[in-house]
C-alpha cells in the first residue's frame, strides 16, 4: 500500500518515523493536507493492549476537529470523579474527599481512558478515509545523510534516508514472545483481545516476509522522528534528553478486579500509611489498571541504581496492592497486561535540526504514567507540527513559521515535566502523620496539588507565547524558549491585539466553544465543530447586532473589503483553491435569528457556487435552540453584544488575534506576518450572477450554465411508496 | 455468505422476506437473539439513493438501543423547524409562522432526515456484528406451502418455501437501467454517490449469477413478510389491503438547490394562491427534497384513474415548482433522483396467518411520504414482532404472545391512515381566501393540525393497548383490534398496576428517558441507554431513599424475594443464561449519591461473577451530574421521591406494570401471564464466596477457584513510557 514500490528510490515530502501516537497524528495532519508522506515503524503490528490509556479533554477536541473523537467517547471509560484515600490517626484508610476529576465547564468533552490500540486504530481508519497512506511495519531507518546547505531550499530534498525492511521475526517486539514470569505466552488470549477491525492489520503481518532484508533509499524534504524514547533520529542529530531518574518504583497491573473496594470504578488515590501508594484508574471493558508502589519491602535496586527487571512480577506487584488496600480486599482472575517502571523525568535540548529533521512525543520528553499525560501531549506536539510542516510544503506559509514549534512545544514539555516532578513526589511520599511530621507529606497539600493539576492535566492551559501566529504583547523570546519567532515581521511591524474585546477569548490558547445556532436552519453547534482541521485559517466575525444600522454599515464594509481583488484572502488564496481554502470567513451575530436571514450579510459569508447555489454553512447566531438551551456565547466570550469583534483562529484552534470587527488594516498586516503571496491570486467571483438573483457579478469566470439542468437519474417506476 | 448452502434442502427458524428496513429491523432483531434466520431479497443490491428519509425520535431511540442511532445522528440532517408560507390577501407569499419541528423534551432525540440506502447500511453492519445472518440478494420466494394443522406445534417447521435464485439481470430493477426521460442512464454517476463501504454489496452482485435458476426448497417455523406494497406473502395468504386512491398528483425531486428562497434549509409548507402546494424537506450533503403538487394545468390523469407516468419527468415537476415558489426564483444543476406519487391510504386487514405467517410495512399499509412516517411505521412493525417471536422460539415466552402484534400494530397502522387523510387533505387543499371561503383550506386550521401532528409523527404518542404484556385497566379489545390478546391468565386473573404511582411513565407507552448517573462511577446516562434491545425484560426498581430505614427494608426484603429459589427470575430463567439473562433488575434509588455505594443495596442487584466480580453497571442514582445537570428522574417520571415504585419494561421499552415497590406478588402474577416456567430454573448463587468477602454462598455453584490467578501476558521491557 505504499505510494512507492520499496525496491525503488523515491522522493517524498515527509518522512515520519514511528506509528504511536505521535507520529500518527503526524501523518493523519498530512493525511487532510496533501502532503505526499512515508510513516514507517519498526514493529511489525499495532499496539493491541496495555500502554497508555489517559486523554484529556483538549485531546478529544482535536480528535473531534479530526471527526474521530466520538468513536473514542463512545468505547471509553469516563473519568469524572477522584477519590482521595488516606490513612487517619490510627493508620487505618479511609475516603477523605471526593473532588471531580474534569474541573466542570472547561470544555465538551471530559477526560476519558481508552487503551492505546483503539486510539491508534481510529487514527489509522481516519489516515486512510482521507489519503492513500498507509504505515509500512517493520521498516527502520538504517542510515541518514542531510545535506545542510540545502536546508533554506524551499524546493530541496536535503534529506538522504536509507531504510531497512526486517522479517516477521525481527519486527515483533520481545515481550509478545515470551513471558516475564517464566510461563509460556498466551498468544491466543493476547489476540482474542482484538477488535475485528483489527483483523487486516495481523493479515499484513504475514506479509512482511516479502520484503525481509531489502532496502530502499529515500529523498524527504522533511523527517518526523516519532520513535519512542529511545529515538533513532535523535541519536542521528547527537541530541539527548536532560533530566533525573528517581529511586521510586512502581507496578502497573491491567486486571479485572474482583473486589470490596467500594470505589473501584473511580478513579482514586491512595496512600497507605506505610504500605506506599496506590492509584486506581477504572477503564474500558470492566478493566481497571493499578499504578502500585513497590515499597522498601520488595525495593530491588539500590538507591540510584536501576531495578533489577527480574525480580518484577504479576504477584509482587499485587502483594503490594493488597497490603496497601487493607483491610479491603482485592484479586483477579483475569490479567490484561502488566509492566514496572521507575520514575525518570527528561526533556530534549533541541526538537529540530534546521527545521528540517524534527522530533515528538517521547523522543524529546519523558515522565511518569500515572498523571495521564504522555500520550496527549506527544499527539500535541505533532497537532502542532503538523500543519505547519503541511503549510510549508503547500505554499501557504513561509518556512520562518516552523521555527515556533520548539518555541511552543519545548516549553510545555518543560511544564509537564515540572508537574511531573511535583505531582510524583507527593504521591510517592508518605502521608504526614502530623502537622508536626515534616519528612511526610501534607494530604491537604496533597488534594489542593491534585485539584490545580486539574487544570494542567486537562490541556487546556496550553498558552502559547508571542509569536508571528500569536499576537500578543509582551516578548516572544520570555514566553517561548528563546528561539526567533517573530519573523520577516519582526515585533514591531507585528499586528497588535485587543484582548479587552473578548476577555473569554485568550490569546495563545485555544478557542474555546459554546454553543451557536446556524443562521439557515437553527441547528446548534459547538463553535469547535466548525473548526476542523483541514489547515484553513479562520477569521471570526462576531457581527454583533446587524439590526443596528450602524453595525451594519461597518459589516457591509468589510465584506466589501475582504470582497475586493486586493484583499488578504484573496492574495493568499491560490486560484486553484476555493476562496475559502486557505482562510476561511465565518460570522456569528447577536441579532435575534427569527429576525434576518443569511441574505443580510454580504456574499463573502455565504459564497456562491455556480453548481451547488449559496454556502449555508458559515452565517451563524448567538440565540435560544429548540433543544439545547441557550449557548450564550458573546456572554461567555466576553464580547459586546452590540459591536462585536473579530478573532483570527490558527488551523490548530489556538487564537492568533482579536481585534475590532471591521479592522480590515490589522487583521492584513497579521496575515502578511506569516502567509505567503501567491503568484496566481484567487480572483474569482463570490456572488451570484445578477441576472439570476440580482447579485452582483464581480468577476467574468462565473459560469453562465447554471440554468442548464442536467438529470442524473429518475425513476417513476416505484417511489417512495410505490402507490402509483 | 448464507448459512445453508442453496444447493441443500434445509430449516430455519424465521426465513423474513424483503430487505427494506422493515425486514432489516426484523433481521437485526433477531441477530440479538440467537435465532436462525435467512432474508432473502429479489433486487439485486440495497438502495443507495432516493426513497424514503424521514426519521422519527421514537426511531432513533430504538436504533441506539440497537447500538447505531450516532452513526445515523452525524450523517444525518437535523430537522429542527418548520416554517409554514402562506399567500397574503394579494395573494403574495409570506411566511406565516415558525414552529419547532420536533416537540421539545419529548425525546433525547429530535426528528432526522437521511436517505435509505444509509439506514440500510446502518443495519447492515449490526446485523453483520452480532450473527452470521447475511441478505441473500436477488433470491425469490416461488411457491410456499403450509400445514395449518401443525400451527400450533411449537416444534413444527409448518412452513415449506421454495426459493429461486435471479440472475443479475433479473434482479436489477428496471428504473436504474433505463431513464425514465428518455435520456441514457448515467450509472456512473449514480454510483458516485456510493460510499466507500457499500463497495462490497456491488462485488457481491457481480456473483449472483453463479447461482442463477438454481431453486432450493426451505422449511420454516415462521415467515415474515416485508416485501413493500405489491407483497407477493401478502398474495399468497389471500390478503388484501383497504382504502382509496385519490385524485392528489405530486412529484418528488431530490436536488442540490440553486435559490434565493431564504428558508430552503429548512422543512417548509408552502401554500401558493392558485399553483399549489410544495414542502421542502432539507436534506444531508447539500441536498433538498422538494414535493410538489402537480396542478391541474399538468393533470395528467382524469379523476379517479391513474395518472399518465410518461408525462412526468424532471421538468414538468421543476416547473410546478417554480410557480408556487413565484417570486423566488429556484433551479438546479444536480438532481440526485425524483419520481412522481399518487396519494393513496390503505391498510391490510390481517397482520398473520396462524401467528406462523406475519406481515409488516408497506405490505400492510401505503399513505402518502411527505409527513415522513413510512419507513417509521414499518421498522417499528418488526420492532414489536422481532423479539416476540425470539422469544417464542427461545422458549421464553408462548406462542398466544404473538396474537399482540396485530392488536398492536394495525391500530397503529390505521392511526397512520387517518393521520395521512387528514394531512394530505389540508396540505393539497387551495387555501381559504378568506374567512367566507368554505372551500378552502383555513391556514390558522392547517398551523394547528401541524402542531397536533408533530406528537403523533414523533412516533412517540404510540400507545399499546390492554393484553397480557400490557396490564392496564380496560378492554382489550377496545384497546386493540378485536383480536383476543389476554393469553391464559384471561383479564381477571391479569396482573393490575397502580398508574398513580409514576404518573410520567404511561402503561403501554415507551418508557421515557431521564438522566440517572451510575452509583459507581457516577457517569450520567440517559435511562433508555441501560435498556438494550437484547431480549431481556427489566424490573426498575425506583427504590427511593435507601437512607430511610423502613424504606430499606423494604428493598432488603425484595431482594431476597427475587434471590429466592422460587422467584420468578429464577423460575424463568434457564440455568444455561445468566441470572438476567430473561428478566434484569435495576435499581434507581433517590438517595444522594454521595451518601452511600452499591454493596448498601442487596446483591441481586449486582450479582457477582466469580471471573469479573461484582457487577457495577445496575445500580443507580437520581442526583446532580458534575457535567450534565441533574436528570430529575423521579420528578420526571411523577415517582415519590421516599417510596419510590417498580416497573415493568417489555424488552422493546414499552411500559408492561407499574406497582409497588415491593409488591414482589404482583410482579409474580404479571410474568405468569407472559413467560414460560423452564424445565431446569436458574440455581446459580448471584452472591461472593463468604470467606471472600463475607457474602452469603446462596449455592454450591460458585466456582470456588477465584484466588487462583492466571496472567494473561506481561512485560518488563517497555512499559508505559520504556523510562526503565
Amino acid at each position: 500500500m505504499a505510494p512507492t514500490p520499496a525496491s525503488e528510490k523515491g522522493k517524498v515530502d515527509c518522512l515520519v518515523v514511528g506509528s504511536g501516537p505521535a507520529g500518527l497524528m503526524m501523518a493523519n495532519w498530512l493525511s487532510r493536507l496533501g502532503v505526499k508522506t512515508r510513516i514507517i515503524d519498526k514493529r511489525g503490528t499495532k499496539i493491541f493492549n496495555g500502554q497508555a490509556d489517559g486523554l484529556q479533554s483538549r485531546t478529544l477536541e482535536i480528535m473531534d476537529s479530526f471527526g474521530f473523537a466520538h468513536r473514542v467517547w463512545r468505547e471509553s471509560n469516563h473519568m469524572l470523579e477522584i477519590n482521595l484515600w488516606n490513612p487517619d490517626p490510627q493508620g487505618n484508610l479511609f475516603r477523605s474527599d471526593k473532588i471531580p476529576d474534569t474541573i466542570p465547564n472547561i470544555s465538551r468533552f471530559q477526560q476519558v481512558v481508552l487503551h492505546q490500540g483503539r486510539i491508534e486504530r481510529f487514527f489509522l481508519d481516519s489516515i486512510a478515509e482521507y489519503s492513500d497512506i498507509r504505515v509500512e511495519r517493520g521498516v527502520l531507518p538504517e542510515t541518514m545523510d542531510f545535506d545542510e546547505s540545502k536546508a533554506e531550499d524551499n524546493d530541496a530534498y536535503p534529506i538522504k534516508v536509507q531504510l531497512r525492511h526486517l522479517s516477521e521475526e525481527e519486527a515483533t517486539p520481545k515481550q509478545s514472545a515470551t513471558s516475564a514470569n517464566g510461563a509460556a505466552m498466551q498468544d491466543g488470549l493476547f489476540r482474542s483481545n482484538l477488535s475485528g477491525d483489527d483483523s487486516e492489520d495481523l493479515l499484513n503481518m504475514s506479509r512482511l516476509n516479502d520484503k525481509a532484508g531489502s532496502t530502499e533509499t529515500l529523498e524527504a524534504k522533511y523527517v518526523v522522528g516519532c520513535d519512542g524514547a529511545h529515538s533513532w533520529v535523535r541519536s542521528w542529530c547527537g541530541f539527548s534528553l536532560r533530566g533525573e531518574q528517581t529511586d521510586y518504583v512502581w507496578g502497573v497491573l491491567d486486571i479485572i478486579p474482583i473486589t470490596d473496594f467500594p470505589d473501584i470504578r473511580m478513579r482514586c488515590a491512595i496512600h497507605s500509611a506505610s504500605s506506599g501508594s496506590l492509584m486506581i484508574i477504572p477503564r474500558e471493558n470492566k478493566l481497571v489498571r493499578l499504578y502500585i508502589q513497590l515499597t522498601t519491602t520488595e525495593k530491588i535496586g539500590s538507591e540510584g541504581t536501576r531495578i533489577d527487571r527480574s525480580k518484577i512480577n504479576p504477584d509482587v506487584i499485587l502483594g503490594s496492592a493488597q497490603r496497601i488496600l487493607h483491610p479491603y480486599k482485592l484479586t483477579y482472575r483475569y490479567c490484561d497486561w502488566w509492566t514496572g517502571y521507575q520514575i525518570g523525568q527528561r526533556v530534549g535540548d533541541d526538537f529540530s535540526l534546521r527545521e528540517r529533521i524534527f522530533l515528538a512525543g517521547d523522543a524529546v520528553h519523558t515522565h511518569s504514567p500515572k498523571a495521564g499525560q504522555g500520550m496527549n501531549v506527544s499527539m500535541q506536539d505533532t497537532y502542532n507540527l503538523g500543519w505547519k510542516i503541511g503549510a510549508v510544503i503547500n505554499g501557504t506559509c513561509d518556512r520562518t513559521i516552523l521555527k515556533t514549534y520548539q518555541s511552543e512545544r519545548r516549553r510545555i514539555a518543560q511544564n509537564l515535566i515540572d508537574f511531573d516532578h511535583r505531582f510524583s513526589r507527593m504521591f510517592s511520599g508518605r502521608p504526614a502523620k502530623d502537622v508536626m511530621d515534616e519528612e511526610g507529606i501534607s494530604m491537604a497539600e496533597f488534594k489542593d496539588a491534585f485539584e490545580k493539576g486539574n487544570m494542567f492535566a486537562s490541556g487546556l492551559a496550553v498558552d502559547y507565547g508571542k509569536s508571528m501566529i500569536v499576537a500578543k504583547e509582551g516578548s516572544a523570546e520570555d514566553q517561548g524558549d528563546g528561539t526567533e519567532v517573530m519573523g520577516s515581521s519582526g515585533a514591531d511591524q507585528g499586528a497588535h491585539s485587543n484582548q479587552s474585546l473578548a476577555t473569554g477569548i485568550k490569546l495563545g490558547m485555544r478557542m474555546p466553544s459554546f454553543k451557536v445556532l446556524n443562521q439557515s436552519d437553527a441547528r446548534p453547534w459547538h463553535l469547535q465543530e466548525l473548526l476542523k482541521s483541514n489547515g484553513r485559517w479562520r477569521v471570526i466575525v462576531f457581527a454583533g447586532n446587524i439590526l443596528n444600522p450602524n453595525q451594519m454599515r461597518r459589516i457591509e464594509h468589510l465584506g466589501a473589503q475582504f470582497n475586493s481583488l486586493e484583499s488578504f484572502i484573496r492574495r493568499y488564496t491560490p486560484d486553484s483553491q476555493p476562496i475559502d481554502g486557505v482562510i476561511e470567513v465565518l460570522a456569528i451575530h447577536s441579532s435575534s435569528r427569527k429576525s434576518v436571514d443569511v441574505f443580510a450579510l454580504p456574499a463573502i459569508f455565504r459564497p456562491f457556487s455556480p453548481t451547488e447555489g449559496w454556502d449555508y454553512a458559515k452565517i451563524c447566531v448567538d440565540d435560544e435552540s429548540y433543544h439545547e438551551g441557550h449557548g450564550e456565547a458573546y456572554k461567555n466570550y466576553g464580547i459586546d453584544h452590540e459591536k462585536g469583534c473579530a478573532v483570527i483562529v490558527r488551523p490548530d484552534q489556538y487564537v492568533s488575534w482579536v481585534g475590532e470587527v471591521d479592522d480590515y488594516a490589522m487583521m492584513d498586516r497579521f496575515f502578511a506576518g506569516c502567509l505567503q503571496k501567491q503568484k496566481k491570486p484567487h480572483i474569482g467571483s463570490i456572488d451570484a450572477p445578477e441576472r439570476m438573483f440580482g447579485g452582483k457579478d464581480t468577476s467574468q469566470k462565473v459560469d453562465s450554465t447554471a440554468a442548464d439542468i442536467e438529470v442524473m437519474e429518475g425513476t417513476v417506476d416505484g417511489g417512495p411508496n410505490a402507490a402509483l
